[in-house]
């Protein structure tokens, strides 16, 4: 039997989603709980690889197993085996054709930066701090340049395992919600680091140091060193995965609040 | 010269706002990054203290000191020697006669509560996590009982050192967004775990375990012993607190996302 999970995040405290010897992990962590639900041996595969520090409110996974569980044996009994920072919201049935990561179609991220001078102790792993006023307004004008089907080799980290550098982008919002700026990305996939790296790029613009046309021609050079810093992990999250409307699968429970 | 500060700060790693022998507390570890930017041992007045595990937005202090500093070496300075967890967001000076908690006409406390099957990960230590589903809209008219002036004994904790358990609560209000509960309370004081008792009461309601109208009979029968149970310290933060229109002070920097 499959099963598709959503699982919410914080990533402060691991080196990541994907297992790693001697260093915890969000993919071990969550697949010990599975393991002591089901009673055997459960491994998982994720929507996408977040990296150390990045936070997940919609990480989808799928697994496989005998074992016979209601989805909300599966809810309690997880949550209750796992630190607090991992919480899966729901699990359910799926057809064993389904696939977490070949049939998302869209991710949604979020990026948040805080530019003032005070940082938030309440955000402090959840955004990037900056001291100077960003131009919001200049950042999301820049931001549209990235719409649409592009070559995104200058935001693609050096590691980056992908066979393609060119990504789908639907769309980018840039918001100002008081001394908070929020940067909404969804794309078909995202290359390592991508992400992060626009935020960085994108910050430059906010602080007046480059037009809003600069994007257009770090797009053309395809070239990494000419873009702005990678962003710190903490501002990122993974908000919502995509399937085709023929998999239907409840959505992650995003608070109103806005976050 | 008296000085004024807006603090925010994360109470899950203290024992509370105030100095402890043997505990670490919001106070101590603010004095000591005052007393290092000034140079000179710095004692500071709260407008009213927060328990183990609570949060603040807009904790308002006074301090007096000989040092000569700008209101942004004292911003940039201690947040620099502070914990992450503690982050002052701005300093004005003011009158010798100001008094943080005697000048203080009223305080907006928030209490969040998240009810659903499934915890939140981002926001474990910021909510009170129950399974089932509250009826908000029966808080709500229960809530508005308490606005107006009252004896609060059948809120008040058994060791508080109050006077008078007379408070002037302004409002009341219970809002949900999604799976989120919020209950924002103004009143001129409030007496110890005052806000968590009346969270905790008005939690009964939701869960249709007492009609609305049981708010009154508590009121009337002044027992603490008949409330419900004080709910969790995580799920309540001290968002601001109001001075008389003379007192000129900044606003906290609450976001506008809601929290």
């Amino acid at each position: 039997m499959r099963w598709a999970a959503c699982i919410e995040y914080d990533g402060s405290a691991y080196s990541g989603w994907q297992s790693q010897p001697h260093a915890p992990s969000v993919q071990d962590s969550l697949e010990a709980a599975l393991s002591k639900v089901a009673d055997e041996p459960i491994r998982t595969v994720c929507s996408g690889r977040t990296d150390s520090g990045v936070h997940a409110q919609g990480q989808i996974v799928h697994f496989d197993t005998r074992a016979e569980r209601r989805d909300r044996s599966w809810l309690l009994g997880t949550n209750r085996w796992l630190a607090d920072d991992i919480a899966p919201q729901w699990f359910v049935r799926v057809p064993e054709t389904f696939h977490a990561r070949f049939n998302a179609v869209a991710r949604d991220y979020r990026y948040w930066i805080i530019d003032r001078d005070a940082p938030s102790a309440l955000w402090r792993n959840r955004v990037w701090h900056v001291h100077k006023r960003l131009d919001h307004d200049a950042m999301h004008r820049a931001a549209q340049t990235l719409v649409g089907r592009h070559d995104f080799s200058a935001f693609r980290a050096a590691g980056c395992q992908a066979k393609s550098p060119v990504r789908n982008m639907h769309h980018v919002t840039v918001t100002r919600l008081g001394d908070w700026v929020r940067i909404d990305v969804r794309a078909n996939a995202f290359l390592h680091h991508m992400v992060r790296n626009i935020a960085g790029t994108l910050a430059v613009i906010g602080r007046g140091e480059a037009d809003p046309g600069w994007i257009g021609e770090l797009l053309d050079q395809r070239d990494r060193r000419r873009a702005g810093m990678t962003a710190p992990a903490a501002g990122l999250s993974l908000r919502r995965v995509h399937y085709p409307d023929d998999i239907q699968l409840p959505q992650p429970p995003l608070d109103d609040a806005g976050w």
